[in-house]
């Protein structure tokens, strides 16, 4: 039975208390670096949820670095957030009340969600996991957008071919590190480009990269690409943009497909950044770059998790989480994606 | 009968006096702009043709942006001329003489040939003119590299769709001129941007151009795009490179496709270009650009040079060139490309 009211809520598998939950807002829009000051916590007032609607406890958050661009007031392929309103991401939580048929409380859910505590969310907005022998966290990770990222930007637009030379950058941040593993599962020579001596040993050791350049160590990681890449590159899967892509422009086969997928370097500035202009690399040898969004490829997600939990069951998918607990941690965490602090997913565990 | 000795020869088309032609070789490699003093001319022997090389009297030479690059000591798709020897390029010719059964003297012959008045050139390197009731100077043109530079990279990695909005950098040039016009055929709104008043009447009133826009009136032409493409940029078939598509990058719709035909507001520049890093708008709108050379189509020139043809006949492409007489005057018109001299194809005639 459940009954709903401003005092209490009693759900079979949980119990709110009230009506209320704790919510990160936007508090203003960053200006070059966020900081903690750019986010507010309050309380707000859950609203009972409407027909078709779900009410979700909401237990592991990703943060990602698209969330940045979110922050600024721009005209983008997804709405930046309003100031004043919660900021929201890829979430994961358990349902305790449903007035969706394709819901009941318990299942676990992922989907878009907003940065509280609960949540009353459109049923049509959710997706209930269908693979319960992973732990739920996992639909943020290599069976969530950034595994689907890597999977349909790498595969599709890549098209990395057996023996193949792949770069990818940011190799150690949560879509990098599973682009290279595809890329390895499909035969290719991986190099990964990294920001510290421990993601480059991680990368050749943990995950199958055959090479990684710790790019903070060198001025300039020209000469390290050459060695690391001797028969030049075919596929490069760029997250960082700025002078890392720079490099690897010059060293670039014909035919190659250069997989435009995140530009992290540049998010946090807030003026254009300057760089050489390179397009004539692009002619010379015919690159083919394109701009990615795995959105466009929402109706075929559930095969592409089928595949990646597949390559998971297998052992040939490694999925690593740096996960921080607690709710006040948002913010923070989002930030130090800005400074290289995680390896793998960065989730927040409520 | 052909008699070939160090004194005459004689051809059924015409009397060569002397073993001997006139030719302009690379003297120099030119750092930043080219200069007359990059060239020498002189007078080489010309060597009797062997078995399948054919004498040809050069009549028709073309000059193209993307020779200034071969004047580069560069790795590249197509070798860097060598210093002391002949400069290359389209031409077309008459065959004085054939060892080749593919040719017969009289014969008009288009393909690569060198700076000289008269050469001795493989057969396979040729390729007779089918269609001669128009100009062997078309062949340099609309049904030459150029018409075949257009008609691929506007119809292969553009794929204007008719009512979609199509924006052409030089414009006016050789190139630019007939991919606007084919984005025209097939009923796209053609916004063309050239550096002059004249050059911009000549888009829309002979054309067919809805819009042009001339950037050497606009420091900054942003604005004038806004105005000329309401709807946003589908396709941006781009030759020049630099602050022109810069300002193109702000209007680009959802999927636009970027074709890398040319950049040659750099080729004359002897260090790295500068400018802002804009690959956040290829992922914000899924941008396609690849960079593109005729010469990975050659098996298709047939195909292509047929219906360009038909369209020259049927009077939808009209084909311009800017001819200057005169051997002495080929480093001049190639110069002339990089100052804006030529309306269409600048053609030197022998």
């Amino acid at each position: 039975m459940i009954l709903f009211g401003h005092i209490q809520r009693q759900h079979k598998k949980g119990i709110l208390m009230t009506d209320k939950t704790r919510a990160v807002l936007l508090k203003s829009r960053p200006s070059g670096q966020i900081s903690a000051e750019n986010f507010a916590f309050t309380e707000i007032r859950l609203p009972a949820p409407a027909e078709d609607q779900v009410l979700v406890e909401i237990k592991y958050l990703s943060v990602d670095p698209y969330m940045r661009n979110r922050m600024n007031d721009m005209k983008s392929y997804i709405e930046p957030y309003a100031l004043g309103q919660p900021v929201s991401g890829d979430a994961v939580g358990q349902v305790l009340e449903s007035r969706s048929p394709a819901f009941r409380p318990g299942d676990w859910v992922a989907g878009m969600m907003p940065w509280q505590e609960h949540a009353v969310i459109p049923g049509s907005c959710l997706h209930k996991i269908e693979f319960t022998d992973v732990s739920p966290a996992v639909y943020l990770g290599i069976l969530g957008l950034t595994g689907l990222t890597a999977y349909f930007g790498l595969l599709e637009i890549g098209k990395p071919v057996s023996g193949e030379t792949v770069v990818i950058s940011a190799a150690a941040g949560a879509v990098g590190s599973i682009a290279g593993q595809i890329a390895a599962i499909k035969g290719c020579h991986v190099t990964g480009i990294a920001g510290s001596d421990e993601k480059c040993t991680y990368l050749t050791e943990i995950l199958g990269f055959r090479n990684a350049i710790n790019y903070k160590s060198h001025p300039n990681i020209r000469k390290q690409l050459r060695q690391a890449c001797p028969a030049g590159i075919d596929v490069y899967f760029d997250n960082v943009g700025g002078d890392i892509s720079d490099s690897v422009m010059f060293y670039l086969n014909d035919y190659a497909r250069i997989v435009l997928c995140g530009q992290i370097a540049l998010y946090n500035s807030n003026r254009l950044s300057i760089g050489p202009r390179l397009f004539a690399q692009l002619i010379i040898h015919r690159v083919l770059m394109q701009g990615f969004i795995v959105y466009d490829y929402t109706e075929r997600y559930p095969e592409a998790r089928r595949q990646l939990y597949q390559w998971l069951k297998e052992g040939k998918l490694v999925n690593r989480e740096t996960t921080i607990e607690g709710f006040d941690n948002l913010p923070g965490a989002l930030i130090g994606l800005f400074t290289g602090n995680n390896t793998g997913k960065q989730i927040v565990k409520l």
